[in-house]
């Protein structure tokens, strides 16, 4: 069995595991340490400082509801960190982690009742009835989540008891709403794409029948009408009939990866193509630069096609690492790239973002525009999710912080794949990729890069087959990548899945003591978004690699300052003129604008615009996830151009039209 | 005693009443007999309908809580519509509806508790405890409501059963929080207002002091904590140093009205000042082009500073009522003409917007940028508050329906007011004015306008005194307005406040039968916003007078349609033309935009966009208050610009440049 997050019955690709893929210092390496060291640690600390994890300990001793502290779902906070917990332990051995998580899991075991049933929430005297507000309640998403902590765990280490506490849960589950004819599901969808994985990992395809009644069962209504329509837990449309991701975004990908989990299990062409043909809609307009899914702070939601505005962008931290799972699953099916990409770009713009230097503190919503400097959150309570210009420790509603320590630690199994023919690597993340072929043909690839601040990725051959085949994806905004191996000239590799010529083909393909050179075009590079994405109309941004670059108020040089320019507002990038520098280090022409208060904000004159005569200032930016680190402070993703470069850029040669 | 709506003891301007200002025709004078053939017999309905009346029945009968229907603050709707009804019936003098008006006034004062409390959704068995969720309950602002309908009645009719439900109620709220160190206040503000104006119409000072506690202990912390924060009810910060509105947008309207009552009523220049400068900075920075306020649709809430998107914007109907209710007191109490440019820009783009043509349809929020041709709403059943592009029937939160019959049946209060010197005419609404300056001067003015679709308003002195001065509201935009009365020459007049020379400081001022005309140029024009309101970044709107247009998908001419553009979002406006037309007829110079459906919607170079040698064509835009009578369709009041137009439009001479 291999140690992933997810092990389709089918597929184009077969994932490695994280026993297969080890990485090794680099960019994520570097955060699997600090997950490991800082925000595993300070997640423990805040569950048992808010009494999340002490509401097991009172259902144990039956004391509830008294005491009880938290949401309706706070139950689930503590299974997504045992999941994160069971996946560092996998990828690490660590013998103190381990103590620690079994000691959780036996605090949340002892809370479980005799039926399977388990909840902090509901269903003893003095609390609501189990199911009776299945709407908000939560219970089938905490059951979803105790159960993929309990399939990482079988995973990673095989039976135990909170292993069997899942499955208990789980057979719960599908006695209560097995019935054919029962029409129930939750408010919020976990539970399908869990109860798929534990039939992967059991065998046992009740778990999968169940996960699919529940798919089937959504999008006819059977939720009640709230305040945020019925989009809002995807219970408008069918899965199978929708045309695009809407409502809460959350809520939307986990449905879609269920979906898709469910679809490739049972051979379901229909709903897989519905679920992509979704997911491609919403790539295409409802996703910001970042891969940040949601637009809408109320009812953190999507907006529709082309509402993306940067400020109060809502791109909430697990849309993004829900968006991950979703594009993995696909990845896996159909062997498209575009979702490869899609991951590696909300991983180093969102998941990135969302964790602070020292690991302590997040961002729940994660905007392209900080307008104000916010205050600093007191890093002793827990913050509502607003947003604020510095991350905080803990949260009201604290999904983000845990759900990032399971995806961090399972990192490993999103850089390659495998099929009957060989290879392929999704990610250039440095490390090693062990695996065997079928036909037990080993294979070993050691990769170095200091990618993405460098574009050169060298990729080992300690130990291949005589007969196999090596795939690299190139992203879609790395036009001009080379790639050369053994004795070959240089080649000029598309866009999309490069195949190592020969190799697959002859026995004459990479071997032992093989490197294979990636150059991947990192070199900073403008970037402008579709005109029907309103807000920001005449902007532009800078990338590097698959990052996005951000204007820091804390960069602005003591030149802006004394052309009356202190905040980034006051700022009109030139993308006539080239972008400088590379790396973490990228410098951007500008010129300065200075604002005019006005009593009315509208006038019967457009406010002129710094143009030709002004001067050109370059000025540094740094990634956008490395943003929010040195203290409150504005930003912008997107800037303002000069208008004179606005239209020079976009003029339209009617000689050029057809 | 006049019959207006606000009666300062103090001030620059006394308000003229609906006794003394009666509209006849026009756009206001239909919408009044809108108001009474439609709205008030639709709201009448649908209070039935909905049970919101029938819950004072059980409360009468004793059998609450069974039974009860719409959520924590429906009595506050009955309450609406009573008040409502008592300035209708005071403007009409209809039988009918006094009759309907008694009928349902004996329903609600039945319900009252021999104390004075009144509520159907507290207090009783099996409900929770009165005052025992001060952040949500809305039982101060319901008896806000109720209170401002008694001081409708007393004004309009005298007392009644009504107006003693009314004092009772704030007797009892006096009882209950009238305390010193009792720091209690309402989540939602309203009873600070209406307590102010109850003592001005019954002279007892205790309910000013009431109103001036609730305002001082508001910004201290008093209410819990809450997910939206607590600038959501303007809990955050002192209303006397706060710089800004903030928060919930009705709230912070309401709020700031009372603490505008109290200080004018109290002499306190410091909260007055106050309150004038956050309305200063919130018209400057956190308002619409139409007037409208709140740009989130999370929490209703002002966004930051220039944080104004067009799409999704909220401008609730119930802020822009608040804000034509804080406008006018603050109009009242400085004379300051800024405040009646924003009642008249709410008036023509939010007030009259709201309402159907049919007077049986409403918008709650007002957007400038409809991107999808919504359904149309179920008219039989209430809609989520949620957007549609076309009006709905009725609202699980009904507050803009209920709110538009009180506003619309008093709107002659905001056409005029009176000093020791003379008369101040601040609307130009066809009909006539008529009221005793001090010393029994009797002045009567006829005025004749199609006004503001045509430029021309004619002031007919039907009868005046010796020595009086008549002053007329030039409004912001109307650069160019000329002015002539008896024989004189036309004279320009800048924006602002415009005193007829001669009178009030001679005795050959205007005398009975001489005529004022006005000239206001309505003639359309470009508008640009401020470059920091990001979200229309090289957009340009277009307004005629006051009266802000749009372009509705409705009217796309077939030449458009053979060019492929089929929607709004394909419009780009060219402003190097001028605009043609004029009143509801204009047509603005635009060029056809292609878009390009892609992948992904970011790309390494600009989005082509028209330019010169793209056919100009002139196509119609009608008034936006106007929109969505049509079936669904797309909107936009913001729209692109050709960008060789804005680099042209926003040229900065470093010659011109200090």
């Amino acid at each position: 069995m291999t140690i992933s997050p997810v092990q389709p019955r089918a597929g184009r690709f077969r994932p490695l595991g994280i026993e297969e893929v080890t990485l090794e210092g680099g960019f994520w390496g570097q955060r699997q340490e600090l997950t490991h060291s800082a925000v595993i640690p300070h997640v423990e600390h805040w569950i048992e400082k808010t009494g999340w994890a002490a509401n097991f300990d009172r259902a144990a001793a039956g004391t509830l509801p008294a005491g009880r502290s938290g949401r309706e779902f706070s139950d689930s906070e503590v299974y997504k960190l045992l999941e994160g917990m069971a996946w560092e332990i996998g990828r690490t051995g660590d013998q103190h982690l381990e103590a620690r998580f079994q000691a959780l899991s036996a605090r949340v075991a002892a809370a479980q009742e005799s039926d399977g049933y388990l909840n902090t929430m509901f269903g003893r005297p003095g609390q609501q009835p189990r199911y009776s507000d299945l709407e908000w309640g939560h219970e089938l998403y905490c059951f979803g989540h105790l159960i993929q902590a309990g399939v990482a765990r079988a995973r990673c280490y095989g039976e135990d008891l909170l292993v069997r506490t899942a499955v208990a849960a789980a057979e719960h589950v599908c006695r209560e709403f097995g019935a054919p004819d029962d029409p129930r599901i939750c408010g919020h969808p976990e539970i399908e794409t869990a109860l798929a994985e534990l039939s992967r990992v059991t065998g046992d395809t009740k778990y999968l029948r169940q996960a699919q009644q529940f798919i089937e069962r959504r999008g006819r209504g059977a939720l009640g009408k709230i305040f945020f329509g019925q989009e809002y837990f995807q219970d408008d449309t069918p899965v199978r009939t929708a045309t695009t991701l809407r409502g809460h975004a959350v809520r939307a990908l986990y449905l879609s990866s269920g979906a898709a989990d469910v679809a490739i299990d049972t051979g379901d062409d229909e709903l897989l193509t519905a679920v992509s043909n979704q997911l491609t809609s919403a790539l295409a307009r409802r996703t910001y630069l970042t891969g940040g899914m949601g637009a809408h702070h109320e009812g953190e939601a999507f907006g529709g096609d082309f509402v993306l505005p940067p400020d109060r962008s809502y791109s909430e931290t697990c849309a993004g690492i829900a968006s991950v799972q979703l594009n993995h699953r696909l990845l896996l099916a159909t062997g498209d790239p575009v979702h490869a990409d899609a991951i590696e770009r909300t991983l180093y713009n969102v998941i990135a973002a969302a964790v602070a230097q020292d690991g302590r503190s997040f961002f729940y919503t994660n905007t392209l525009y900080q307008r104000v400097a916010g205050d600093s959150p007191d890093q002793e309570e827990p913050s509502p999710r607003a947003a604020s210009s510095v991350r905080a420790a803990w949260f009201d509603v604290s999904c983000c912080p845990t759900n990032l320590t399971r995806t961090l630690a399972s990192l490993g199994a999103y850089v390659a794949t495998a099929d009957d023919d060989g290879l392929q690597v999704h990610q250039y993340m440095p490390g090693t990729v062990e695996t065997t072929l079928a036909g037990g043909r080993r294979v070993t690839l050691r990769i170095e890069t200091d990618y993405p601040y460098a574009g050169s990725v060298r990729i080992h051959v300690v130990q291949a087959p005589e007969d196999w085949r090596l795939s690299l994806r190139v992203p879609a905004w790395a036009q001009g990548t080379r790639i050369w191996w053994g004795s070959h000239e240089p080649v000029s590799a598309d866009p999309g899945s490069f195949h190592i010529p020969g190799t697959g083909e002859s026995q004459t393909g990479l071997a032992a003591g093989d490197t294979v050179t990636v150059e991947l075009p990192v070199a900073p590079r403008w970037t402008w978004a579709d005109p029907r994405v309103d807000a920001v109309r005449t902007h532009v941004a800078v990338e590097c690699g698959p990052v996005v670059m951000a204007l820091e108020s804390t960069d602005l040089p003591a030149e802006m300052v004394r052309q009356g320019v202190s905040d980034v507002s006051g700022v009109r990038a030139d993308p006539r003129y080239p972008l400088r520098g590379e790396g973490k280090t990228v410098y951007v022409p500008v010129r300065a604008h200075r604002d005019t208060d006005r009593a009315w904000p509208y006038a019967p004159t457009a406010t002129p615009e710094p143009g030709e005569s002004d001067d050109v200032l370059f000025i540094p930016l740094i990634p956008y996830h490395r943003w929010g680190n040195r203290g409150p402070a504005t930003m912008r993703v997107w800037l303002p151009e000069v208008p004179a470069a606005s239209a020079q850029l976009r003029q339209r040669h009617t000689e050029a039209s057809p």
